[in-house]
């Protein structure tokens, strides 16, 4: 376990904390405002962006804070899962800054899938704007009418026609589909029902605005439409793509999605570190600055032993993740699987608890929008359902310690 | 302890129980759904009430369902506080069926004010159109720039000026602000600086179209602004009302609300048990309808054991309720303290897990507008701070019991 | 819901308290430290009683304060189910007062089980010299090879053969087994495997003296032989016992269990609630009486609200078993199979937290032999697998939960 | 942050896992069962050594695998904190492994003491001995009056007279006071009270026969003796030793108590995770082993999610671990205070729930002494007290955040 930060990877901190704090810090607590105000309800049509995230968005790049998340060294800055993980938990305080960074999901997921199993046509079409921050994108996973913790419930299909593939299915949940950028799917479905369950489902490329293809609403996640981005629902009937647009090939969509995961979810999970220091940050200030039966209320009965859980829980939480990061890195995520999903569990519930707290410590105000916390409370709620909930991926931990136990007698 | 329900109240049940079947529950979820798109945001000068709640209090009240809390048998049905809980539980299993039934916060508590301490003007002006479901009230209590927790750091003044009252000062999460019937907040500031802490605070009416009175915004909790009730910031400046305005005199402010309390609390957890049931009876439900790796998601993992923790919860909840009530009951508020801060502390505190573990059974959905449970959550996030976050109450617990020690020893 | 102490039950918690305060409290720390010193090992045949307890034994019988627990008018005093509560509770707060007032398990269980079901010639031997303290016993139902929270594991076997009953088997926690006027024990075995479940077992009454019992050993729970009591293993081989020491009949095992159970369970949580009570009487004695940092260290950092956590936990779990028990003697044991589960889950948790809460405001000496709190530290986890582990009756608890949701929908 | 374990580590690791395997696993069930019955009360007088564990001593030392803990590469073997970490868990896994390694507390923490801040003249006489594990010691620290959570409290004073030291006090739960071979105690008193409180205090080498020094008793901790270690209470009265015995001075004690604080406190941690996987290993066991309603106990309810939830618990608490002895090791005790108090807070926490789970998924048995469950629970729950309560390092976690909160605004 060495989860020191090369001197390239403290370059880049220094770097995005700077940046962070000088050109992105000053417009924050405005832009949170904006977003509200500027996209009041669900007509996901007329969402706007922000003229000041878009403006950030130029400096990052120009800056040459753009894609970090990405490892190969050309096209990004070939930072590994570790050395990107710091630059995650900072952009993990503000909910926008991902964006800016064009570090956000699941753009970047989708462009992990692009760049390890797309076709040289796929990335020039697809990856290359996505890259460059142009467009937008989506990831069709989750089923309204199943439980879609169990992947082989899935019911959309995708099937083969002479040179075209034909998608048919409804999917939600799907983050970014009422961007105003948004241009394709990535989509999941039954390919080969008569293969294992590990063969069986395909991925493919379906742009929105296929014909067939209906976005039926954006959805609120504790009453959030979380906008510009949103998270929709969509119905597919007879959406007709070229074959082309297939990933890897039919049955392959399992192999994909494994391979999507693992950086993925330390990416999440360091944002969501990032989050849970910001709301610990808030914590204290409130706690420090207002005044009840003559003491900070910071000062009043089990408040001070709060802010030492959050320290603690939040500590070993990174640890945690730096660890499922340096797995990945040196043995791969196959080896990795146990930290991955311990992950999934640990560090969602403890940003929860956290910010959970920060919330009581603001009284009324923590519920409302003058602070992030609300946004925060939604999001890592969220994020326990997000990519399968806990008891999934618990399920996932006890099946490989009990390997290992009987591997071991 | 006697909390066994009386033939009266048990003839109330049944009713109140057949009402919200046969007539409440198939408008429920179009009423949930409406509600959110007829006031999409948070401009509340154009909410909008919506029409088949406005006819269902019509029903009620034909049906006699109508002020069921007040204890008046004259004015009302002369239910006692424990008669009235298990008909508050039942209300609160839809969060907009008290009003149906003219039994809403903060009205009620107003009522109870304007029926305990009141004069007969004031009951001629607000007190009637209030019972009669004309009108709605709000309550000016916590401000925006202190901890409200210790009541001492209230800012807002009430000075008398020849037969006026002035009054000046800021109030937040005053709920209801936002109703196209409000007509007058109960409003409570500093009269009396120079007497001791019990004595140095007034309420007095002051009417919503008051010049100087400015509402300044609705405020949302966790993303939802509740409308079209609302939780808003009003600021007074210079707002004169005439003497008569004046509930019972100056410095009686903090003797009011010590009355208004104990009964208003067992209303508030009464509710919110009511939510906790519904949102176990929608887990069970879903965990038993949604299927994953060849069963009902119930039967999975540890599913089964929440359902058992949360019944035992509610349970426990619930005795602990009417316990607090049966107490207000036979020995008044001033006896009961510890166990009216106690359920303050209890109730919300289990609903908030109840309503969390209906949510992760759910998954996506729990969280989005389908289903009434993430306004279930943000209403039970609101209750551990609204009327004094739960660490307040608990050092009431705490000094009560202290003080017992110390007289048995 | 009645829980109101009728006045019979007010004079008799007077007379039980008046009784603890002046006769046994006095000798409380003594007798604690003598039992330990008195029986220093498990060499269980030199166990030897404490004179004064005996000598409290007599006088609470002569105060009239004797079997207080047997519902029965005449030979013992006709209280209810939850008139007997609260003097349970009484006797809880001290680990050796139940048997001064002939209340203690297991033998309160077997007398009830020979007074509801056993023949007039088992109630002249066995159920007369326990009534008078004369003579204890035990009961045979938990087996060291299988997993007994699930009854059809059970090995041991009950066998006709002519006019006796050949018994066979290992059953170990039970309770009692070195005491010195230890006589017999209540056996559960496998008497008719060809029947349904419930039909499949007896239990036979089987003196200590007899051929073929061993007993083994005591067991120590948590390092604590709980002498002159002890929790014991015995191992039966081809006992011989005449056919007259059958309980009921053979494959009536089953039903006498489920009629012990219910207010068993209630004597239990009670008596535990009673030590929650103590503890939390220690909890605070201690923290006004040491100082740290300038302070009683009850009001250090989060103490205080603990101590509030711990009151509001104590009145739940008390308030639910009071339920039960009202609900055992109006509506009956089958009636009250959710309220009698229940406390079994929540009563224990909750006294182990108190307890473990306790113990760290006395820093080491709560671990210590210098307060009761490390002996009720051992029996409140015992109690969480006693009579079945928690996930058991959880699992209890959730199928009539999910039986009333099916009837209802 | 590198907590990769070096050749150098990874070799010892290996050495001390295969000792523990080949030499002192056949062992470990009989060692327990003899220890406790060589030794069955709180007669230390007679308390005896056990053969076993005595001829295992001699060969590790023979396998050069003693002293471990010392950093010092000639009178030990050179490892850092985070080198020697990893076998502190492994001897964790036994309660009496780590004196097999000469490796036990608190002779470890009087070792290092003696070798950072000793005179030659005292580490002759005192630490060679302790070294080659011909003597033990005692640390005189905590005091049976007083809340010793605050050191200003500490009432037992070392004065000087002449050329002698006087020793005056009380001290108890003194571990390892009750063995054989123990010979000294390094004793802590007020010796300045005119100074600051970081120098008020001093620490001497007290012989265990000194005149005036009296062993009044051994403390059981839950009922354990902890045979033939014992934590046991002494009272010194005029006990004179040479002024030689003092350690670095008058008014040196805190700062020696500091420097002997880090590194112990990983000690001691890491032991803990070894026992939290010993438990978690024994609950797989059982819960794979045993079978209840046609299941391995393992798969019913919510069991299988408690494994997955102690193993994610238990890989946090050894990363936070790793990480202070990795601070400890590059930039010192006084920078790592965070860390330092953070596992003490978080560690015996983590092991008390994951022992208080195998325990229940052993019912009955888990309580007993056929496992050492019952030893560990006592164990860890010592752990939250000894060397200061949790509450006093979650105070101190605190502080830290606050001062780095005030020097970032």
């Amino acid at each position: 376990m060495n989860f020191e930060h090369s001197q390239k990877a403290q370059d880049y901190i220094a770097r995005v904390k700077q940046f962070m704090r000088d050109r992105v810090a000053p417009f924050e607590s405005q832009i949170y405002q904006d977003m509200h105000e500027m996209n009041p309800d669900g007509n996901w049509r007329n969402w706007k962006l922000h003229p000041r995230v878009e403006a950030l968005k130029v400096e990052a790049r120009e800056a040459g804070l753009w894609n970090l998340f990405l490892p190969d060294a050309e096209l990004a800055h070939g930072l590994t899962t570790l050395e990107y993980a710091p630059l995650a938990e900072e952009m993990g305080k503000m909910l926008f800054a991902p964006e800016i960074f064009n570090c956000n999901a699941p753009d970047t997921g989708n462009m992990e899938v692009l760049y390890h199993f797309g076709s040289e046509a796929q990335k020039d079409t697809w990856l290359k704007p996505l890259l460059a921050g142009e467009i937008r994108s989506v990831f069709g996973m989750t089923e309204p009418d199943v439980a879609s913790s169990d992947a082989t419930n899935m019911q959309a299909t995708i099937e083969e026609d002479g040179d075209e593939i034909v998608v048919n299915g409804k999917k939600w949940w799907s983050t970014g589909l009422g961007h105003p950028n948004a241009k394709f799917t990535i989509f999941m479905g039954l390919s080969n029902p008569e293969n294992d369950r590990h063969n069986r489902h395909a991925m493919v490329i379906v742009p929105l605005d296929s014909e067939g293809l209906e976005i039926k609403r954006m959805l609120t996640a504790y009453g959030d439409y979380d906008a510009p981005y949103g998270h929709g629902e969509m119905h597919l009937t007879n959406v007709r793509v070229p074959k082309e647009n297939l990933i890897m090939g039919m049955g392959k969509g399992f192999a994909i999605a494994q391979g999507r995961l693992g950086p993925g979810r330390i990416h999440h999970c360091m944002r969501t570190i990032g989050l849970a220091e910001k709301a610990l940050e808030l914590a204290i200030e409130r706690g420090l600055s207002r005044e009840a039966f003559g003491k900070p209320i910071l000062q009043l009965g089990g408040n001070g032993e709060r802010i030492a859980q959050a320290r603690i829980a939040i500590d070993q939480a990174r640890l945690l993740t730096l660890n499922a990061a340096w797995k990945i890195d040196t043995v791969g995520v196959k080896q990795a699987m146990t930290e991955i999903s311990a992950i999934k569990v640990a560090v969602p519930r403890m940003a929860e608890e956290v910010v959970n707290m920060a919330v009581q410590l603001h009284g009324g105000a923590g519920m409302s929008g003058d602070f992030p916390l609300a946004h925060f409370a939604a999001g890592v709620r969220a994020l326990r359902l997000a990519d399968g909930p806990d008891e999934v991926h618990m399920g996932m931990v006890t099946r490989l310690e009990l390997k290992k136990h009987m591997n071991r007698t």
